[in-house]
């Protein structure tokens, strides 16, 4: 995109700078590090010039935010016209809990809802299961049914602010009852807005918090996206999922393109039921990790963005241009949350944040100082909550779109992610899909080398940790923790108790069955699913008629 | 330094994109604010893209780290080859209290001091001065003679680490005081690196806390900045500071441009007095704010390093290529931390920081979040010195020199800085220099004008401040605040008592007779200083004799 003779002078310039400038000065002082690596392990060069650009075209490399291929962001304004949505993933013990949680961030300014299920939620059980013992409530909130649906979202506007709901198994059951819900106050499913995660290939490939083989499961996801593009305009059917890949131990550019290789696989199956591109492309949505490297994780989303929108257009033909679209939620990286020194998670907060922010999320949350040592407290959410509130109203980053575009070193890294992409692509490819892929362990073994590297890297102390492998002082705890409800569970096995006692059985019975003789076939199962947890079917009964039809993935033995 | 016909392409595709992208999106949901400003007020576009760089040169305006004009950093290596020294601003009540603080930050990591004296040390007053009433230890540490700084630097290296002090009127008195410490303990002053403030222009403009007129005043600095070119090679003798007028209420391009057109009122100074610029101007230093508004700051600081390279070397003309480097101290702006939800000021510390590191600052001070309450605590303090480790260490920032060089956003607003600062060049150049700018009040109209503009944003809304004027939450302070010793004051009296009682007095008459004999003169009065502090004298004692000769400056009625 540089006149090319100017290119010439600034290479002839560069290499004098080396010669003359560069290289005495490394003679006179070195370098603090033998290599300097992004946290990914992949080399940064000390200076980035136009020569790293030389033969890129603008207009197809960049374009214009809310122009194909979207680099610079999918809307023309950005933040300018609507900030992110500020969304913290939250819930623990009892509905009732979680529920004042949601108040309380609310009235804090939060400006989308995000619910964290408990264990036995995430695998389809409900709290009164044998399986589900030791696990009420704590890595999120336990909803067994649609009147603990009720209780979590009571008084919430759910017609005006969206919702977010990370499950995955299960995910159609649970969206069933937000929808049962919302029906019981009166409020259509057509006003509904939010995301259900429902990417059950992330499950496989590093969260691990899967029920049924990946077959059925698919087609469960390809249901629910169906039944969103004729019924829930304003729904997210599934949110393709890098977060959990990264979590994992993935590098950037491998949570990267697992997971567009992962909604390319999505966008096949529903291409292969038969509904057309352009049906249902627009409500996909991502959800990426916001990691300590502040340039690599914006060059990732802006390549994500590039890359998608080649796919969506190039290779599976949507016309509409919302379907060329990335959006993406994020969340700051829980992985770098230090339990030492808890204060000092504000700072990576605010750093990830950032990175997000300047690579153009639609959503975010931010992680709370307090979450490498228990629950949030309310305290240390609000200060999560008012690092995006600071960076939005503050910082200035949000005056214009895709504010370091043009960088030398951030479009060489952009440049360099969806290269690495592309070549991860292929692997795929050659291994057959991702499905085949997972069955053979291939993502499974990329991601366990990746985080052995990091992992070796810290604990040899190549990779500084503030405060873990550098600059650690005793002391003691300093900042308060929350404190759950000790009678949570017993009130959460109670009111199920009387539930099952109290509800027409007979109902939930003719409901169960109805699922049970769809489920072999190939209807769309969301209406059956609709029908149980309206007539108070619980998760654990609505899941179990699908183990039993399904039957439950086994991870195959890989090393 | 784009190729011509693709800019040509590039104007077409944008207007393109105004007229079918831009429009139809403001048509549909407008921008959340009539216009888009910086933190200075100064207009941000919604999307920059390489037509704001069309007519530039790659290699004229930017260049590579450590080669003229220094746009891209000072230093070729940037941080791979040595991190910025981490400075904290710090020191309260008495020497033994503010030592402890010292040692506490240094066994945390930091890698320089910096010394904050209290208000009659800055006015030259001793602690038992009536003047100093009520004012011992509350804005710094009390160092009334040679006896307090010994106890100040106790058991610290100063051999092998710098001292920053933030001291002008009274400058050149604490700093033979230094000098004397270090030479008691056998340190020679060769062996001294550090910094002094002394920029009395700066109190003038903004300050405030001067003790003698001008003239005076540009001769006693002069007098250090020769003393040091002969016995101090590593010492910067004076730190040319914007921080002060940013926190008066500047814009950025104030800052900059006042603090640069005082740095050139020195260098002309020392010309004037028959200096070799080539003798000092490497050992001149600044000092900066970092506010709030990221990009806005990192092009003040890219501009600074431009300006100051062209006009060293083509006005001044500097043979050195040391003498063209701008380097500079930053500290994230004081003024923006609130005393309500204090712990967000750690979310601000860590974006101001982050824009002097992206800026390519040579050393940095983060404010602790309770600034706005109380001195410093050492939890705080450790949260304040973390934020600058986890930048860093973790934050992958120090990969690259000037990582957002060539970023459409950052070098519109760095072109656009360097051309608002030559307009304001140029009216101080028709008032006749910074003195006589200074008499008629040309600063301290302009910054009472941008301070009026800037609140009048906050009071009305327009401007956000998280917890001030929105987000507002009530309840009581939840974090602890710094405890100075309630006795600290009554000892300083005594061992200052104890000093006048114990040292030689008729030694200490006979050097400040000396010094009285030379003020009217044209001598160097350094070695008049240093003799007169070895001997004890004390700090007020020393500026006695110096307001006697030189006078008191008055204000000039401005209004």
């Amino acid at each position: 995109m540089f006149d090319a003779e100017q290119l010439k002078a600034i290479a002839e310039a560069r290499l004098a700078w080396e010669r003359e400038v560069l290289a005495p000065a490394l003679d006179r002082t070195g370098e603090r590090r033998d290599e300097f690596t992004t946290v990914s392990g992949r080399p940064v060069e000390p200076l980035y010039t136009p020569l790293h650009q030389a033969s890129s075209s603008y207009l197809e490399q960049l374009g214009f935010s809310g122009s194909y291929p979207f680099t610079r962001g999918v809307h023309a304004t950005m933040y300018r016209g609507q900030l992110w949505t500020m969304r913290m993933f939250a819930g623990f013990g009892t509905a009732e809990e979680t529920n004042a949680r949601y108040r309380y961030l609310l009235e804090h300014g939060e400006t989308g809802l995000s619910v964290a299920f408990d264990f036995p939620t995430l695998y389809g059980y409900d709290t009164d299961n044998p399986e589900a013992e030791g696990e009420f409530g704590k890595c999120g909130v336990a909803v067994s049914s649609l009147a603990d649906m009720e209780i979590l979202f009571d008084t919430i506007p759910v017609d005006r602010i969206t919702t977010s709901m990370t499950i995955n198994g299960p995910a159609a059951v649970v969206w069933a009852m937000y929808i049962a819900a919302a029906e019981r106050r009166g409020i259509p499913m057509a006003a509904l807005g939010g995301t259900i995660q429902n990417d059950i290939l992330k499950e496989y490939i590093a969260q691990k918090s899967w029920i049924f083989p990946p077959r059925p499961s698919m087609r469960l996801i390809v249901d629910t996206i169906e039944f969103a593009s004729h019924n829930l305009p304003r729904w997210n059917p599934i949110s393709i999922s890098g977060y959990h890949i990264r979590e994992a131990g993935a590098t950037a550019v491998q949570e990267l393109a697992f997971t567009l290789a992962d909604g390319m696989a999505y966008v096949q199956a529903c291409l292969d039921r038969g509904l057309d591109v352009d049906s249902f492309a627009p409500r996909l949505s991502f959800f990426f990790n916001a990691h300590n490297d502040l340039f690599e994780e914006v060059a990732k989303y802006r390549a994500a963005r590039r890359i998608w929108a080649r796919v969506m257009r190039e290779r599976f033909g949507a016309k509409n241009p919302r379907s060329w679209w990335l959006r993406f939620h994020t969340q700051t990286a829980g992985c770098t949350l230090t339990a030492q020194q808890p204060e000092n998670n504000v700072v990576r907060v605010t750093l990830q944040a950032l990175a997000a922010v300047l690579g153009g999320t639609q959503s975010l949350h931010t992680n709370s100082m307090d979450e490498a040592l228990a629950l949030p407290s309310e305290q240390a959410v609000r200060v999560a909550l008012r690092t995006q509130q600071i960076i939005a109203e503050e910082s200035g980053v949000t005056s214009a779109a895709d504010p370091l575009g043009g960088g030398y070193l951030v479009e060489a890294l952009t440049d360099r992610m969806e290269q690495e992409a592309g070549q991860i692509f292929a692997e795929i490819a050659s291994l057959g899909g991702v499905v085949p892929a997972i069955e053979r362990g291939y993502f499974q073994r990329a991601i366990a080398d990746s985080a052995y590297r990091y992992q070796h890297e810290v604990d040899s102390g190549r990779r500084p940790v503030v405060g873990v492998n550098c600059y650690q002082m005793p002391g003691p705890l300093t900042i308060p923790l929350l404190r759950v409800d000790p009678e949570g569970e017993q009130r959460q096995r109670e009111r199920l108790a009387r539930l099952r006692r109290e509800r027409d059985n007979a109902a939930v019975q003719r409901a169960l069955a109805a699922l049970r003789a769809a489920a072999p076939g190939t209807e769309n199962l969301m209406p059956y699913i609709l029908d149980a947890v309206r007539a108070y079917a619980t998760l654990g009964e609505t899941c179990r008629v699908l183990r039993e039809v399904f039957g439950e993935y086994r991870e195959p033995s890989l090393f």
